[in-house]
């Protein structure tokens, strides 16, 4: 897979895909982060990429010109058709099942704003669709786009290692995953809960459901709503509310 | 404010909040950054800081020791008490008004996972809120710290300029900002609307607030029916959704 970055900061998306699991894909060459920066294609002597909203009120608006020069280059550098995408609080939310499926896709266009964002008629002409990655302001599309590299390029086949990848299936069944913990079995903060020292694996896999079922209930009943439980689940989270109040 | 930053990647976080606004509020003394790798604090000459997940299963979890030192460390380096932020897919999903709540902290503690996550026994005793950024699987937590670093470090005063911090307000009515365009009016890719050439600031402000109104409708249903709109707006939409069809 190839990623390229349209974005005023360059080194910075190319930091953040140098990291962890991505920056190991990369080397391994099952992802490639190139970054283009629109000032390179700004035609004045001051390259300038940037200005004034038409109409009034604050703030400046990235220009068509050098962003459109930006996207030819990095289309032309690879084969194949890019998806664009355009990073933006005013974009659908990203989801894992929007994550799956991009990660599906032989390139990515990523188009980063700043400022108030890209002229319209760019976004209109250029764009295939827009994506916020939450509810909250950014200073800008480069933690966006880091967040959607990191989220695509761990589900390349081979970036993750076999415990991983295995684990991966857990974000399906759409509920938040149980408490883990490690050694020391008995510690100064507490102990770990005694059905997991017991070596029965068929209570393990009950007691872990009910507690991913239990914090679900508690932190994001939204999920809980969209999901429907079969039998044991509900008794389960039955059991869980019972113990809670 | 100042934000120190629990994570086995501490040039990356370093790195993401030296850029752009966050890196300019750091300059200013507005903010600062600090980071911590639990790696340095582990006891043994393995520098260990994961084990296996008790009770069997793919996967490692962060260990109590080395992350209680980390943080212990984190407390003692400054004065006044921080508030402890765990980021975990399992949080509940951050959002701007949760954003402005944590701006007014004077200290923030965020600790980061990676692998399956960090002892449970660990967040009950040394954690005061588990928060997400968005329901999609990232490799690890520093992508959500650099994002909450972002969101709260640009609402510091003095970390935007002005006519930033105006256009600030536009989010709290809850609805999808309108397009933006700048110069050239016309382009090949088509021309800026005419209203916005117009001068006519009244039909500018209706006609902006009508296209904030049709976003939201198309793209975030799910935001309107939280927000309730007074009779300008409830007959913008109407015209928006007559045009539209
Ligand atoms: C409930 C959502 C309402 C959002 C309304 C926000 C209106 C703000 N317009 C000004 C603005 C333009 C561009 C930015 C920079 N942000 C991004 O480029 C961005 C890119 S992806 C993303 N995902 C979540 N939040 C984000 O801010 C972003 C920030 C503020
Ligand atoms: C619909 C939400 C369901 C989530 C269930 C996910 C269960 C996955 N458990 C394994 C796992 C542990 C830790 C990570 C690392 N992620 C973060 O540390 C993280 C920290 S903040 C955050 N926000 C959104 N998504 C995220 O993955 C994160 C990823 C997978």
């Amino acid at each position: 897979m190839r990623i390229d970055v349209i974005t005023l900061f360059p080194e910075f998306v190319r930091q953040c895909a140098a990291v962890g699991v991505i920056g190991r894909a990369q080397e391994r060459g099952l992802l490639a982060v190139e970054s283009w920066n629109p000032r390179d294609f700004a035609s004045d002597n001051y390259r300038t990429v940037d200005g004034r909203t038409c109409g009034g009120g604050p703030g400046m608006v990235m220009l068509i010109a050098p962003l459109r020069a930006a996207l030819a280059a990095a289309r032309q550098a690879a084969a194949g058709t890019a998806r664009t995408i355009y990073l933006s609080p005013q974009g659908v939310r990203l989801t894992q099942a929007k994550v799956v499926e991009l990660a599906q896709q032989e390139r990515l266009i990523l188009l980063c704003g700043r400022y108030e964002g890209v002229d319209e008629r760019l976004l209109a002409h250029e764009v295939d669709e827009e994506i916020s990655i939450g509810d909250y302001v950014l200073s800008g599309g480069e933690l966006g786009a880091a967040v959607l590299i990191d989220a695509v390029g761990r589900l390349q086949e081979g970036a993750l290692n076999d415990a991983a990848s295995a684990e991966q299936d857990s974000f399906a069944n759409g509920l938040l995953d149980c408490p883990h913990y490690a050694r020391p079995m008995q510690d100064e903060l507490g102990d770990v809960p005694e059905v997991l020292q017991s070596g029965n694996h068929a209570m393990i896999r009950r007691w872990r459901l009910k507690q991913s079922l239990g914090r679900t209930w508690l932190r994001r009943p939204d999920l809980l709503t969209r999901t429907s439980l079969d039998k044991q689940s509900r008794e389960l989270l039955q059991e869980f509310r019972r113990e809670w109040l």
